[in-house]
């Protein structure tokens, strides 16, 4: 296995940060491997915001279902999938653009996503641990009125970064669901009740816990994650992100 | 610059590909830095299809605005953002999901496209090319119905994959726009029109190119893509995918 593979296999999620800033070059150098990621016809259809400001990272603390570890984070980067500054770049060109739709929000999206990957790769090798925060993407309103974005843009991707505490490093990365379950030949074919069951069951193993009530276990993790207050507000949030977005049918 | 940033920075897109195939250790090593990709609660929302049938390969070329080269690309990876497998999950464990919402979509959506550029980074380690073809999200209801995909999984990316033939190796990666437009401190702040003009007259120039008209080549740019037929076709494809998505406004 070479040294980007394992770097790959090792890299897992760091939450709590060392007191201590990461240092200009790193940020330049995570920052710069983001905007080496492929783009869909090179358009780079993102914006990283650099939060800076302590306030900020105290309000998305707050914002982002309440998680404290994000306002002392060192580094704090949010990738706004961004079709705004296309269409001003066209309405500054003449070129009359067209409201953005469907697929370019999820072209632009995917585009912030690839970048946010890289700076992930790119802080792993350099010691940098990182946490992607996907409640981001609650309270559209107030997030969109702090961090002043426009109708065509908004946050894929929040990222966290900061040297790792020692006990981030000693944590075991959660087990993966086996491949044979993930990856499938040709056409998408929808498990079993069985394999479901075999599927959780093997992940569970595979984390070195004794066997538990795999039922019982995504009964307790649906109430949990599924059916909890921040996920219903992730959805209403991400409506109003979503409906600018939204064409009308074609008559 | 270490082994990893030097990989992401001279990692460019490759279309035409050395007829031999991709060894099947390969192919392992690049699946496997895909499923190791940091992913939302460890819940894994995606499944990566593996197109092997050329029957398929050929379809797609088709659907995908009719690009042949993805033909005889060697290996084909389709990344679907997919809740419908933990909608069966919670079924089988009688947890009464509720149907999935924008903020699940957006969030397998994340995870697809993460776990995909990790792909493309552990096969960039080992020699092996690759490019993103966004227009998988072209002709929804076709390519649904031959991968056989359920409501609730949606294509979040498609990769192709080989070993990259001498000229591919030889081009030169579009130049990037500099990182003064992209990254922006705090706050969005949308560019004035010089800046527009600026940002793509630096980048034209950074390509090492003569210099040009910037408006009308961004007219010429908005029309061959922003107006282009495949870019409607998008939207109008994208909006199919998302539609099982939207929720009813609460009442």
């Amino acid at each position: 296995m070479n040294e980007i593979l394992m770097s790959l296999k090792n890299r897992k999620s760091v939450r709590l940060f060392e007191d201590r800033p990461v240092e200009p070059e790193v940020k330049e150098a995570i920052l710069q491997g983001a905007m080496e990621a492929p783009t869909a016809g090179a358009m780079m259809l993102y914006t990283i915001l650099d939060i800076t400001d302590q306030t900020l990272k105290d309000r998305l603390a707050i914002t982002c279902d309440h998680q404290p570890f994000i306002a002392k984070a060192p580094l704090v980067l949010i990738f706004l999938a961004d079709y705004q500054r296309w269409v001003d770049a066209f309405t500054v060109a003449n070129c009359q653009p067209r409201k953005p739709g469907e697929g370019d929000l999820l072209l632009a999206y995917a585009d912030a996503l690839i970048a946010a990957q890289n700076s992930v790769v790119a802080a792993e090798s350099l010691g940098v641990g990182s946490c992607y925060i996907g409640d981001i993407l609650e309270n559209a309103e107030e997030v969109s009125s702090f961090l002043d974005l426009p109708p065509y843009v908004l946050p894929a991707a929040m990222v966290v970064y900061g040297y790792p505490q020692e006990s981030q490093k000693l944590r075991k990365k959660p087990a993966r669901f086996s491949a044979q379950y993930i990856v499938q030949e040709n056409r998408y074919r929808k498990l079993t009740p069985e394999e479901h069951l075999a599927m959780h069951g093997q992940r569970h193993a595979a984390g070195g816990y004794p066997p538990k009530d795999v039922q019982a276990d995504l009964q307790a993790f649906c109430l949990r994650k599924y059916h909890s207050a921040f996920a219903r507000e992730m959805n209403r949030s991400a409506k109003v992100y979503l409906t600018p977005f939204l064409t009308e049918d074609q008559p």
